[in-house]
């Protein structure tokens, strides 16, 4: 158990796993569990529609047609029945003493409909009564990687998770899920909340504060219930680990879309910014901000200054990473006087330039001594507290194709580079007309643990963000 | 010819070509430049190095040892040679009575030197005295796709380009050539003129503004030697084709790079700014912002208001779609009684919503009826000046790349939609952990003019972009 005596730790580390009303032909949520009950779980189905339960025993999987008759209790249940089915389905639930459950069933108070509202005070009213972990409703649940539990089927199944996601939309979820994955940053826990009518942000962040295996926390959070008790947590938990917060609806259009969407009332965006300066959470607009201020966070070492060497492939691309990270608010200082002796023994002053950022010209295309020769000068520098390095499929793509040897040399040097430096580094790979290419090698990358941008403005943002919150 | 009578029309119309000094393995500029011959224009070498004729000849070009030797005059030559060799090419370049010539060497004054500054001081007084259209030096020339003329192996011989580019940056040229070709928009004609000793960018801007095949116009520029006439040029040309500036150096350290880039000094920022309003060109901070701003600029209807009419596939993307656009300074409006009745004659209100934004859950997927009508509804709507839509690959991908047909027919309904419709229309396509796939998908969309944006706030800040355009 990850907290042992946490309300939560239970439906966390679930060892019985029950899904109520999965239907076919998909019987999605029974799918997507499929790996908890391959690492040994017990995975139960709930189903009384007699058409339903030939698909669920062809997969492997006992099905009752009424809960009671489920011989333990249930750790996490999976609730997909139609609202007006729901009360029974929580009774039930109660009933087999079961630890907690998450409600995809959604038609609540988001519909802004009397009966919806009606229903969501029902189950809230008998969830609180019997003490009982609601997830939701109107949310995916939770996604364990490394139990198998699983809100989509292209999660993936992992033990490496580091980031602990809460999302109060499914599909930020899972977005959050597969494109941190896809840059080979893993969850270690995420739950999706939707409109969190018992269990709160508040509820499940303190759970991921005590994880031992929770180095980060991220979240989307469109509003909370209890203002108070959010912040002191979140206070609290911005003192052990970074916490980055992405809150949805900051315009005054984006709140109105948030009352339909989970029925949340918006703070005034200038106190909820406020509140997050003052308890030392990042902030963030969107998922990519969200997850290139993770990849930082996780990847890099820390930053002690704004001073950023830059390097970059050509004249043109010098100006504008320069242009990036100075309006980030980061500097980019001269080079110390060594640092431009030793650069001019090999630099050429034709067609090259080693201001502060450094035309590397055909660097990257030639030699990996040339190049590990400036990154050793670069990071001795005291000037330079960060680096960041364009590559540029435009030059390199060509001999990259050609003999793919010259692109795992390239990143075995900035590997070993970023092991031994104690400085942040991060690489901008562009698209150009390469994006496809691009894509195919960015996991290259992302296995030696080198954080990869696709833009100098997002690298800028990211490195910022970082700094910050260094500074706090 | 383009635009008879002006000073540059030859050098942009070619029919004799000459690369002098181009050397091999690799014989980049003859390489470059071999569609020009094969569309039926002379090109020539000039290299009097014994060792490098008989690849030139190779290639089937004919090489002359002296530039005296050629029989016609040239119409635009390209030269690569030591910087210290070039006065003596300018020379021959004016006896042949060559009518222009880009300088591909570099080392002039952007180099700091005095060797540099004074070759470039000579460069300039000769070509000034015979009045010889001087691109140039340090810079990749003129890039004529119709003509075959190029300065990228890469950068396609087309007809259908419409864009006017010009660049200081040869990287920036070469790549918005790239880039934009990639997003389905091609170039008329472009010139990377670097060091802007003789022809500054007004010269160019003045050709590009009366060309009939250059509908719209963009430029990456550093700093202007003729402030007053380059916004003279400006203002002109703003009244006749929209004109999208991108300027390098805004910051006081990406000034910095300019000086050793292209020896540019920098105007202050603010001056700048209030000049490019006063003009009434759209400005932008780097080559995404430009080439989205185009996107829509030459693929979309031009909105007559700011009121947006949002899909999104799920409820935590209608919140996120709306907060991008509602930052970038558009509305998102109530719709019009008539539409909420309509909408909900088909929608349900259990997991979907159509407030504005809409939350579309499952219609991309489904029915291309459904889809139609929806886009048909918002379409008649009062409200509505444009319209903006998310394709999740998150949701999609699967059935599409199991049924590709499906996308097929995604993609016909949209653009049906977008011809018939007098509204701006644009998708916003999602890589999540797909952006390979959704890479190799993108030209389909390209292939119909759907303007495709891979951001909500990338498309937002393009539509913000094109709309005070239309109302400056």
């Amino acid at each position: 158990m990850a907290v042992p005596g946490h309300r939560l730790d239970r439906m966390f580390n679930p060892e019985v796993v029950a899904v109520v009303g999965d239907k076919g032909p998909m019987y999605m949520w029974l799918q997507n569990n499929m790996p908890f009950k391959e690492k040994g779980g017990r995975l139960y189905s709930v189903q009384l529609d007699e058409k339903e339960i030939p698909g669920i025993e062809a997969l492997g999987i006992q099905n009752f047609r009424s809960m009671a008759d489920i011989p333990e209790p249930i750790d996490y249940a999976i609730v997909a029945v139609p609202r007006q089915v729901s009360p029974y389905v929580l009774k039930d639930l109660i009933a087999n003493g079961a630890h907690g459950a998450a409600f995809f069933t959604s038609g609540f108070a988001e519909t802004g409909e009397e009966l919806g509202i009606k229903l969501q005070d029902q189950l809230t009213a008998m969830a609180r009564e019997a003490n009982f972990n609601l997830v939701g409703p109107n949310c995916m649940g939770l996604y364990l990687p490394r139990s198998g539990v699983r809100f989509n089927a292209d999660a993936p199944v992992t033990d490496e998770g580091k980031i602990g996601f809460l999302s109060q939309s499914g599909t930020h979820g899972i977005m959050f899920s597969l494109v941190s994955a896809a840059n080979g940053l893993y969850v270690s826990r995420c739950a999706s909340f939707g409109n969190a009518v018992v269990l709160d942000v508040a509820d499940y962040l303190e759970y991921l504060m005590l994880d031992g295996e929770t180095e980060i926390i991220g979240m989307y959070v469109e509003g909370v219930k209890d203002g108070r008790r959010f912040f002191e947590v979140l206070r609290e938990a911005c003192k052990r680990k970074p916490v980055v917060v992405w809150k949805g609806g900051q315009t005054e259009a984006g709140a109105r879309a948030t009352m339909s969407h989970t029925g949340s009332l918006a703070a005034p965006q200038a106190v909820w910014d406020g509140m997050m300066r003052q308890c030392g959470a990042i902030t963030t607009n969107n998922l990519d901000e969200t997850i290139d201020t993770m990849k930082l966070l996780l990847n890099s070492k820390r930053p002690k200054g704004n001073g950023m060497a830059l390097m970059a492939q050509t004249g043109g691309q010098s100006v504008s990473i320069t242009d990036a990270f100075a309006k980030s608010g980061l500097r980019v200082p001269r080079f110390s006087d060594a640092t431009y002796a030793e650069l001019g023994e090999f630099f050429n002053i034709v067609g090259g330039s080693y201001q502060n950022p450094l035309d590397m010209a055909g660097t990257i295309q030639g030699s990996m001594d040339t190049l590990d020769r400036i990154l050793r000068i670069l990071d001795a520098d005291p000037n330079v507290d960060a680096m960041a390095m364009e590559l540029s499929a435009m030059f390199a793509a060509r001999q990259w194709k050609k003999a793919p040897d010259s692109l795992d040399k390239t990143i075995d040097t900035l590997a070993a580079h970023q092991a031994r430096s104690p400085k942040p580094f991060l690489v901008i790979l562009h698209p150009a007309h390469e994006a496809e290419y691009v894509a195919s090698i960015a996991p290259k990358f992302h296995a030696k643990g080198i954080p990869l941008f696709p833009s100098f403005e997002r690298a800028a943002a990211a490195m910022q963000r970082v700094l910050a919150f260094e500074n706090r």
